[in-house]
């Protein structure tokens, strides 16, 4: 039986080969849509992380449709953002090896941008960055609250990180940046109401409280004193997302199609889409990837050329030559595999969109 | 104390920030040279992965030193070492969904390619490719025994589709490709003498019986009748060879540079380099990564940006701002994730090589 996705498989496989990455605009607009309706309920403003895309077209709609300006995660991806005009860029992460070479200076000549830290070290090369770019940089402290990731621990440090930028002639106090586990917002709220305190001493006002994540958009609101929100995956989701209950299948706008290449044996089979495609983050789910065609199989393991399939679950296993679309675990890092991606509206190619900031790993 | 190591550190951060991907190219030569007086003194000719390093400099570098030819994982790699002038390619999937792009066709026009199948789906995609090209294509028979990946299970259906194959006026019977589990010598032995006489009964001969992998290096010479050897990742090495114990650290070329970026709690620090680096290919080992400078610290978690210190076991742990050398799990899928390598000769920066093959999925 033919059906519409079939000539849509067969038309991307004869103008791209598999793996191919594809996207559906219509359910990108949507989600993009969704995002701000969200932000703007709350009366938080809306600063998608691009890390999930790192297309500046794809950027550009989420500016369009009401964010207030963009979160990257690397000062490249920065780059690639500012070389397409967005001027609004907070870079979510200590980048003490992009500093040292200089490009932070030579970006910071070219836009205002804001940077987080959470210790000393970053800040001195932000100040050199502000020096040797003759404007200051504005530094959000980095706070944590349980993701035992980047972040000061206590908000004694937060403020004592906060006197050392007021100090500087080239830095700027932005505000407070965290990155709250789902089940962490009653301990963000007392970490916040006590560093506000200590800043107030010093004569600080924090204009920017952010938080993060897509988990997080059921949170959103529950922060006294947030400004803005930092979610990234929501633009495409993935089966993470579904696991964690903030998306259905429906609202996953991004689908790899992989060829079968093998079926050796009776109950297994290859996809030409492994390691290399998915990567090996598992998001702490069972198998690599969802397949729409067949849910009941599972991608049970991953070489770098090879996703090994186990069919034993499957009534009617596919067969050699099948395309399949799979929802990755793992969008964000999928897409960092990607080249392009192509974009489609239900069963039309309708666009290709580099993904221009993929790789930027300084 | 400033070793020399310090001074390399500091002019790659300023030239290039972290984290940065170095290769020793004294190393690099080094392991290239063993390789190959491996090959020759089992008598096997030496056919290296690519996959590895992805660099027609580097994979030029082995056919110098004897190698017969090198082998791709995908079309895609294949078409960028056929680029910079390399002919004698075996591509060592099958490669359906490149084949039906149209892509196969257009390189073999340009080039004979030899090629496995493990299936007569795929076959028919190589015939079709063949006749477009008008230019019959050289067919291996991948055989399984006991990866459980791709590869025909049992000798009578390598010897059937050796048939197909010969059958086919645009393909040509070019012999068997086996992957043997390092145990499983044996096995494919029997295989192999099994699959011959059948294809003796058919009239064929199996110019090239093909093996594959750096653990199986230990296994050169064992299997009677093998003609040539695939290995990749011995060019540069990485921790997973050492666990294999088919490497020491003096032989892992392949240095990741990193920076610490956050030391938010007294045993715990982030670096620079996290999955989009490093990948969460754990190749089955505890953490991602060996660091150089402190080996008894465990790099235990990853997120895309960030990889997750454990400093407990350090009883001088490194500070914000060091820079640490790690040599990755598993060098092949990190080395995709950098458009460039950095190459020294001990601590001299001298060459930048484009990683030209990276990425390529098709």
């Amino acid at each position: 039986m033919m059906t519409a996705n079939d000539g849509l498989k067969q038309e991307l496989i004869e103008q791209f080969g598999t793996p191919c990455a594809v996207i559906d605009l219509d359910i990108v607009d949507r989600n993009i849509a969704h995002l701000q309706s969200l932000c703007d309920a709350a009366g938080i403003a809306n600063r998608p992380h691009i890390k999930t895309h790192k297309s500046p077209f794809l950027a550009r709609r989420q500016l369009d449709a009401g964010a207030i300006g963009i979160t990257c995660q690397k000062l490249g991806e920065a780059e690639v953002m500012a070389e397409a005009g967005i001027e609004n860029i907070l870079i979510a992460t200590n980048i003490i090896g992009a500093a040292r070479s200089g490009r932070l200076a030579a970006l910071q000549r070219r836009i205002p941008l804001k940077i987080c830290a959470d210790n000393p070290v970053s800040l001195a090369a932000y100040a050199e960055a502000g020096q040797a770019a003759e404007r200051p940089v504005r530094v959000l402290v980095e706070c944590d609250t349980g993701q035992k990731r980047a972040g000061v621990e206590t908000p004694e440090e937060a403020v004592a990180l906060a006197q050392i930028i007021r100090d500087d002639p080239w830095l700027e106090f932005g505000g407070l940046m965290f990155y709250p586990p789902v089940d962490g917002w009653p301990a963000t709220q007392l970490f916040l109401d006590s560093a506000r305190g200590g800043l107030g001493e010093l004569g600080l006002v924090a204009d920017i409280i952010s938080t993060g994540g897509t988990p997080n958009l059921v949170n959103l609101g529950r922060l006294d004193g947030a400004t803005e929100h930092r979610a990234g995956t929501c633009i495409f989701n993935d089966r993470m997302m579904m696991a964690a209950g903030v998306a259905a299948i429906g609202d996953c706008a991004l689908n790899i199609f992989t060829s079968v290449v093998s079926r050796a044996g009776e109950t297994r089979g290859i996809l030409d889409a492994g390691s290399k495609t998915f990567t090996s983050d598992t998001g702490g789910l069972d198998g690599f990837g969802l397949i729409r065609e067949h849910p009941e199989a599972r991608i049970h393991k991953m070489a770098e050329e090879h996703g090994f399939l186990d069919l034993s679950g499957c009534k009617a296993p596919p067969a050699v030559g099948d395309i399949m679309r799979v929802v990755p675990n793992h969008v964000c890092v999928a897409v960092n595999m990607f080249d392009q991606l192509v974009a489609v509206r239900g069963n039309d190619i309708v666009d290709v969109l580099p993904v221009a900031a993929r790789g930027r790993l300084v």
